[in-house]
């Protein structure tokens, strides 16, 4: 396979701070010889193990990019024993849209990897990742959130691996990060994504869902912010010991967690996010808007759970995933 | 001026609940001679007030529509004394594409009254509520919530008004619809606006304010399926006891209440809705988003209050409105 | 009124055949001294009256672009007496689009009269035609078909006028133009028309109706030739006598001629254009595309008379006009 | 390759009748965590034969989807020995659009196969069928109209095939449908087809073309209805005897059938579908639109037959096929 | 009428430097209370004259805005006796999108004056500039350049005046400008532009037509910068001596300055700006593109003088200019 | 691999003046049996080499489609000896539209080779110049400009090759062009490349960039003219003798000729092409358009030389190529 055409513009082992870019050349109509420049920041302090931060693998998700952003902009070398890559916005076209997938070829980065450094822009960047920056990682922590269509209860989460070893450090990583809810997630269909890439180089993965709707809160900021710090601390990168904080474990055993829309309305939510629900419960429902006094259709919970992820737009589609709901242990 | 080209495809006198349309013809590419249709419901028991109810004012707020379609379908007419008319979607094609404003010509309606018969569409249905519903109510409720861009604590409103009688009927309204909060609010720019076009005619207008972002929660919607048939009671269409709440009156007493960005970037926000804020403390930051390390700019509070409302999108555009600042009583 | 920016840039009243356009200057992004060029060709031999034949009012109706582009690159000055002005596309933006309304601002040039001289393109074209060339004209002849979302029986119109004798040469015109079906047409709404304004000049004026698609047919197209020749030599202005042909007249009397849409699906026809139909026949059914074994709405007649008009796309939406009826002298 | 992220929401073997889904998941910009739902009924009792019978191969064809929206609704299991499958709209983002091809991905499902579990919506359509309906099917009807774009004689047709009993068999089929014309194909370029895709796998065959524009008429919905019902019969899976109609072979014998324009313009049919026409007979013509009194291109025919196919919209592009010419028995 | 919408979020009468913004509230799907923030410098020292810089008038000219981005960076309140208003880019929207019109409403700020406080975006920065910051000037030096689609010699130019006192001062400073061609200019059509608004209120009003393409170039920046520096001194605003340069002027006399296109095609220029012309030389053709081996069209001078502009992109298209012609001195 | 689906409509090995097309069945919403056109001329007499001519492969450069169009016009048989293979515009749809890339599939068909019969428009067009008319062709010119967003100094080039025999022809086909410059190009990136397929197969191979903006002058266009007639003469195909010309050689030797920016704002030149630069010169900054006051970024030459290339647009974004400098021999 040929060489990434993305080059680092600044120095990737070299011990202090830099700020600098990942270039992607992109010759387009308004820009015959323009580049992509996704920002990135290295700070190194000598040995150590390297911690790889992402945020904004989905455009819309904005607890990543802050507590990143923030974080490349505050830390000092003299803080760290290792290495810390920061990549606040890994889609960054998409980031700057607002979108969750990239408005240069639509690509959904997260099942965009491996990649490959002949195909569209999403699928260099995936390749780039592939190739260069995870290897150098020993922990790599990928923030997630909602995005604009979905909501979720705060939580950090690890995936169930097979290599019992790798997966207990990346459970133990999820407790550091200190969310108010922690998942372990058991991927039904785990192609293509980032995640399924880092966790088979061995790598301890850690990723999360902070809220959702395209916004962030003072409250899912601040968790953030801490979660990061936390895990650079467990780490044994940054100094200091973890700020402890307490965590609710939920788990998403099936597929009836989902509940899916085969029609479409105006969705009026009757359970809140957090809230606990049983079985059979009605989790909302949609009003046919086409006119006045049709019947809505209700959305049912299929096991007793807490409700942990919502549809976040007013109107549903068919096929939306209208909600769905985590057990607690 | 000639008659307006919207017709009622139901009789709006007769008793009995009759479910219809608004038919707005609307010649264009893809329908020659077709049309909007706006779902209208009337419910009618004898003599008594007329309540005219509307949501989707603003095509991307939804707590009205829940409450309204809710309304229309189960609301029989024995139940009622004298007419409740319904228009849950009154920008109906915005409502259906999920915008604040009409896609078919960009119109906000709120900014569009009194209309026009030869206008767009936008100023088509002003037109028709200006000449032909507003003069037929008693009382109005409008239903509003921030959208996808802005987020709201919940409150009823009404406006400070020179009619001090229609003023305090208004409150007493807001009282009863019984929001957590309830807003005296000094209209700065009421040109256009569908509230001015009712006061101005004499009415009893209600306003809100439910929240935003685009969604609705069980909590909010909630709030307006209460807050609607307890303005219907308080009016005496509706039987039975207005259901009391306790309400949390504020004031927005003029422009320093609000804070604009001048510089675009990340938004980071460092309050939360529904908290206590002091002149001069930073409510949110925005981070450049070019590159990493750079510093970002603060958005300060300029009076003392509760945080009102907030841009909710994750990144904010220089002129956006960041924060607004009410003043408790 | 200042004066219409459009220049001719030919001598309307010179003998002999001219070939030019009616040129519209027009600054936008992509031409910032560019200009709307409309085809236009007078044929002129001395004294007589003067003939304005007009297609493409809307921009995807062909059968009168074809017949005016082949008549004026056919007619020869010595076959006439007086003068032919022929525009085959009148909304010259939208027939180059192939859509009823033009590109560049939405207009709808059969709604747009009697236009401005400072108003969007569209409202130049209207008014151009309203100060200067209708004044010119005698007769006036102006192609319709149904465009790509209506299907018509083949007929010629005019309209139930105040002034009898206007109306009673008009409908000479329509019976010498001799389309399979000549129809009397009650205008409910003809604020804006093309007809309106070139009737209330005290014009004979003729429309048609000639099928519809948005394409045209070997048999249309020649309805199309052979009447504006026909029209040409019932006025005097073409050598030879009227090509005599059958027609059978139809009346719209009411709005019961109409069939609206108050819901979306699939259109099923059940009659075709040109057949008998009884009061309450089913015309139409629109079957709910959502899922399969959902039950098809109907559409039925409102009064016997022949399906004179019918909705053309396969899909159907709420408020478009499905059929339209015709009453059979 | 892996297994297809489709999953069919009803069972496809169980007794009885099922209305449901075939759900895509589609993750997007408006809806992470989406699903594409394709209308989907099974109709089964007992063993026997299973035919499967599709529409909306492309979006804008719509003979077959009301053929099947109604079948689907009105087939009692009773009246059934074995199985029929119905998608009434295989390509259903490209129903919905009401265009050829999908609007997520443009697209053209009927050049997709064998599809890609991992591709784009449509290859993963093409992909399902592929792997999972074809091998169940013993009978593959799939409705074909012509179009936005294209307009033919009413036909059912198969391939001229290397396997001279399968071929038999699907011309006895072809022969049962009873439409006005039917057509032996030889198809030039059948890479990526449906057709194609089942033929390899042995499968009787039998397509159509019903019309076209983008339309669909009383007539050609009535030979869509009958013809299915007829292949139905004539596999026995469906009681009673073929509704015989007579039918008029046709021949595609070459290239020559062919008449591709090399210039744009406003497209004047000469002859009408369905027309005898010569060698040598101008079948259409191009008027420049640029001016008038420019001279006309001509196309015509390359051998004698009827007129079997024709460009539909009103203007004619460089490269369109304007015209096929059938070479009748 | 009522007040602008717009305010300065600067003090425009107090000394020192400031900058700052016309923010212009701006209520769309993307931001319900957003504002368009169009920057500002305000530079006073004193009592003084009062000149007003614009630049941005259409948003794809770039001379303007450098020099004036450039000059409110550097200029100093000691610098200066009186003040000095600069707006580097009026129709800032138009500005940030590189295009001549607005994207928000497409409107060519040029033709909006007198412009409305109710009206667009554009037509609110009409009646600002009319209404609150003309009365305030003394001498407005608006730059224009050609835009993306046309280039032109530079040149600054004023207009023949009724009021010949009034022109004198105009030309004198058009003279003291410096730009290497001067240009007397009769507008033909002069309704809705900015110069015609300054001129009616008796200002000194110079503009400039400095290169075009939609780039600048180190020579034509710098005849900018020049150039308001010129004017400036000239005025008695900025201390020191005009910089004199050599100036050559032109006139338009008559509409026969103007080539135009009638057809569409790939222009082949065979004049360059600057070069002497005679009437009748073909200064450039257009190739048809539809084929090869078709004939050029030639554009031809229609009078004597010099190539002072011409059509920019690489294709022309019907009604574009080709080509001006000015008569030198 | 499957043959093209592409076909020429005229013989390519015939003697004597043909004018056709290569025809691209595409299939598309608007056009069911569609193709694109791409206008192909072919001048032959008898034996003797093959000269393959190509302009368009980008859509937004026209020195080369203007040189081939007058060229494909005028070329008389008897003035060639062998062959003369005229495609003015590669990218048919990309040059039509005016764009670098395809509007159908955004494709650079410059990196879109070897190409694909199964792929995309773009594909196919390049699997059909790879498959069927670069192993025609002896020598290979192919014409290039900067199209839109770059600028050149007019230059033919060819690439350093490690087969010296085929680089030596290849230059001295450069310095038989005769362009002003003449650059000695050492790809670092060549993949996809046009160019590459072309040296890979032995070929001569000459391109150019001559000048660039998305236009072109009669300067330009003249340099184009006489360069391609010079190729003609040198390879022996025309008759006559190279019409020599001065040339100034240069060199691309590094990375460091190129400079990238990292912040977006208004673009000032302060160098134009052509003029001497020595490294550290500030070629071109930047100024910030979110306010006024802000101070520019400095745009630096990194080596001696000439300035070679520049970003033609009045913006500049992060990643653009700013400048480019030439070291002159």
């Amino acid at each position: 396979m040929r060489p990434s055409p993305i080059a680092a513009t600044v120095d990737l082992e070299a011990d202090g701070v830099r700020h600098g870019f990942l270039r992607l050349p992109h010759s387009r109509d308004d820009s015959a010889w323009g580049s992509v420049m996704i920002p990135l920041a290295v700070i190194r302090n000598g040995e150590g193990p390297t911690a790889l931060l992402t945020g904004g693998n989905h455009g819309d998700e904005y607890e990543g990019p802050i507590a990143l952003f923030d974080l490349a902009r505050t830390l000092r070398a003299e803080d760290v024993r290792g290495r810390v890559i920061v990549v606040p916005a890994m889609n960054y076209p998409a980031f700057r849209a607002g979108t969750r997938t990239s408005p240069i070829d639509r690509g959904n980065l997260n099942r965009a990897f491996p990649g490959s450094p002949d195909g569209t822009v999403t699928q260099k960047i995936a390749d780039y990742f592939q190739r260069t920056l995870l290897p150098m990682a020993d922990i790599v922590l990928d923030f997630h959130s909602g995005g604009r269509t979905l909501d979720f209860v705060p939580f950090a989460a690890a995936h169930v691996l097979p290599d019992k070893r790798q997966e207990a450090a990346s459970f133990a990583a999820v407790a550091a990060f200190g969310a108010p809810f922690s998942m372990r997630m058991l991927e039904i269909d785990a192609v293509g994504m980032y995640d399924t890439a880092a966790e088979a180089m061995g790598k301890v993965f850690v990723t999360t869902e902070l809220g959702g709707g395209g916004t962030a809160t003072a409250r899912t900021a601040g968790i953030a912010k801490r979660g990061v710090a936390n895990v650079l601390r467990h780490a044994g990168i940054l100094r200091g010991a973890v700020e402890a904080r307490e965590t609710r474990w939920l788990d998403m055993p099936s597929g009836d967690c989902f509940t899916f829309a085969e029609d479409e309305g105006l969705l009026e939510p009757l359970v809140d996010l957090g809230e606990p629900v049983r079985r059979g419960d009605v989790l909302a429902r949609a009003h046919p808007v086409g006119r006045t006094g049709a019947e809505p259709v209700a959305f049912r919970a299929r096991l007793d759970g807490i409700l942990a992820a919502r549809h976040f737009p007013g109107l549903v589609k068919a096929g939306d995933c209208v909600a769905v709901v985590g057990v607690a242990d």
